[in-house]
């Protein structure tokens, strides 16, 4: 019955991935178009580029309503890397005239724009030999040139199911905010195992490291691979066999991963491909949701960051880790922690502990009594100290000494080390500058406005206090 | 400089020790005419029993004014063991008729009997050989016989000298409340050490072990002792090489006896060995003090528990332990404990906290996600389980799922665990029945009336709130 139903529920989602010969046709005639517009635009400027289509509509494998259209320029080695944001935008600029335009960059300057409702990536790269690589996108045309000749029709629509899964349950994209899958690591994949089921079956029985070298480049050597690359998901890259297609794949990602396609295979359904929309709480039920908890939710609140979603969300990360670090190193028990962002001009950031105030008054453990020379110093440190609370006295072979916390209430906490910046405290760069200017503390019900003005943060937060992935419904007992 | 002033500190403390020509005079006058007084009533009963003086009054090392008269009726060994708490009893009842007396027992039982402003204990036990005991004090009388030859007046001050420092900074007596040095072990050690301050010196060293064997009965196999006894202090007995006269000595006691010793010997002072009497907290202070810390401090107080001294405290600890564990248990952070009695009507523990709540919601760690059938187990149990309030979510590897914490306010957890008794809680025997009838918890400035009404308490909370050992003053920076 369940491969009945695994069986039933794939052909559905093979329908609902595979674009119609319509959306094809349109697609193809559209890319073709904008080749020859960069093409001719390029030689206006008077760069010798090869204009090529790339991507997921290079080698068929986008999913049906979803299609991205890359587009490479691979300019002559000889033009300065500066020219990639000057020159090279300027000629995706002519070429996509009229668009709505973004410039963008990952490693570096590229141009997004909207074409008919179709996102397009204008992208520079340098002509490059294989292993003597100019930029970090010089790749590409390899693997679009690896991959399209090992495809066939049923690998395609494995490969269309695969993405989707990632995207059901997000983990698809090669970008900082997601840190998941990339397209290029889907097919490679499918061409590995052959199958979306099976795919999810070597991912379900993860352990702790996932290495696959699909050209055997390391074969009868494969216990080197741990130590060449330290992620555990290493996929070597057919075109470059020292790198791991799989570096951007963050642990939790991959994890998650792992844990849907266990799910998946033993309870198979539609939901995992094409999720549900989530709903938010009322705002009623949110404030009794976060009053049952009895814990502390509090949310750090600041305006626009310049920094692109890359950067930004880079910059989130490590502010929220840092953060993180430095309450623990105040004694606040951490329950959780998030981040959210518009992208735009809010940005929030949300730790959860258990109690928002210490004592006034905190342990502070000294050395063991075996060690002579260094208990005379912590005596003579801590006696008569203004620091001094209690003690010294000994407790479980140690001297200890109970001396005063500097700040034993959180919010105090925050906005004291974030009033300058918080540079010190760890805030990011560029978060910083933000923060400077300035940044709200809320706790609890306070975030009841944010939450009912902007129905974005809302779906985060009912989410974060769901907690559940949305892909893990209610199952059977055992 | 310090040596001199050691030198100094030790003549006056020698002069203070020693008993005067008149006191000593009417020691021993009274300890023979008590022994008189048991022989006589031995005899009347039909006891063959023979009557010594034994301890600090027959080996001449007791404290000048602290003098305890210790006099041991050794009965055949054809007498039974009840006999101890019936004939032995009645006879040394008889003795000291008229006197104030009070029935106690170690291992077994023994009277204590207070003349002309004396403590008497009158102590049964067997006439056994050495290796062949009968009862734990039959080996009493062959300590006496062993020490008082080796000893000589340089010694006998020494011995004083030691037990005083040992009482002054709280480590003296082998009884349970204490768990120190007997006076005993304190002759022993000045036996081998030949004098207070290379006792001192040898404790100042202290590491993991401190192996003393004075009659050599393991020389050239010392390494046996520690697999031998299992205490940190092992002291073989000169009378009986299966004994370790120390096993009574907690290593609580015998760390604060090596902090003590290091401190002295870097700094005398006579305080060491007559300290300052303890001034308790006016209330208002005691009030601010608490409040000061910000911590959750709180009292368990009942009455009467039937017990002798050493029983009493054997179930204050036990007791102590247990309930600190179930908090522990029950995730919250104990700072520090402590226990308090009167050994008469008033008991009371005290536990102190950071935060005597917690959040309703409790994590709870879930199996690593390389278990893929652990994983599934805990799904299966959590997924729509009541007790879940947030996830399953994956937190770093594995599973972790948020549940309904049961009680998270630690004044109704202690209420309802004791309200039965405690017994499962783990709360000793005797106390149990005592708690089942009546106890109290009070929080913070609660305990204040308690405080004004009973002096005692109020010295014992004072030292709680300092912590710091009496010994320890302010002392010169380094």
């Amino acid at each position: 019955m369940a491969s009945n139903n695994l069986e039933t529920v794939l052909a559905k989602v093979s329908k609902e991935v595979t674009p119609s010969a319509k959306e094809r046709k349109e697609v193809l005639s559209l890319a073709s178009s904008l080749v020859e517009k960069v093409r001719e635009a390029a030689r206006n400027a008077g760069v010798k580029a090869k204009v090529r289509v790339e991507g997921s509509v290079a080698k068929d494998t986008w999913i049906r309503g979803e299609p991205d259209i890359d587009i490479f320029m691979q300019v002559p080695q000889s033009m300065l890397r500066e020219a990639f944001g000057t020159i090279c935008l300027n000629i995706a600029k002519e070429a996509t005239k009229g668009s709505k335009q973004l410039e963008r960059f990952a490693e570096h300057p590229y141009l997004e724009t909207i074409v008919d409702g179709t996102r397009i990536n204008i992208v520079p790269c340098y002509q490059s030999k294989p292993g003597e690589w100019k930029s970090a996108t010089d790749r590409t045309p390899f693997h679009t040139d690896y991959v399209v000749p090992r495809l066939n029709q049923r690998l395609r629509e494995q490969i269309r199911m695969l993405k989707r899964f990632m995207k059901g349950i997000g983990v698809y994209g090669a970008e900082i905010k997601v840190g998941g899958f990339s397209g290029y690591l889907c097919e490679l994949l499918i061409l590995q195992y052959e199958s979306l089921v099976r795919v999810l079956e070597a991912a379900s029985n993860f352990r702790d490291l996932w290495l696959i070298d699909y050209e055997g480049y390391y074969k009868g050597r494969e216990d080197e691979l741990p130590k060449i690359f330290e992620e555990p998901l290493v996929v070597v890259d057919p075109v470059d066999k020292g790198r791991n297609v799989a570096s951007a794949v963050r642990k939790q990602s991959l994890i998650e991963f792992v844990a849907a396609s266990r799910e998946f295979l033993k309870n198979p359904r539609q939901e995992f491909f094409y999720p549900k929309q989530a709903k938010p709480l009322s705002k009623e039920k949110l404030l009794r949701v976060m009053k049952n908890r009895e814990s502390t939710l509090f949310f750090v609140v600041f305006g626009k960051v310049k920094a692109v979603p890359d950067v930004l969300w880079g910059q989130l990360y490590k502010t929220q880790r840092s953060l993180r670090k430095m309450l623990e190193q105040n004694d606040f028990q951490i329950m959780r922690d998030s981040c959210w962002s518009n992208e735009k001009d809010l940005n929030v950031l949300v730790f959860e502990v258990e109690n928002g105030k210490l004592p006034k008054v905190k342990k502070h453990l000294g050395p063991p009594i075996s060690k002579k020379a260094e208990c005379d110093n912590f005596l003579r440190k801590h006696i008569g100290s203004k620091e001094t609370v209690s003690g010294p006295y000994i407790d479980n072979d140690r001297w200890v000494v109970e001396i005063k916390r500097k700040q034993n209430d959180i919010v105090k906490l925050l906005r004291e080390k974030l009033r300058d910046g918080g540079r010190q405290g760890g805030v990011a760069e560029l978060i910083s500058k933000t923060i400077k200017r300035a940044f709200e503390v809320k706790v609890n019900q306070q975030a009841a406005k944010l939450y009912s003005s902007n129905p974005q943060f809302a779906v985060f937060l009912s989410d974060y206090l769901e907690a559940k992935p949305r892909w893990l419904k209610k199952v059977d007992g055992a």
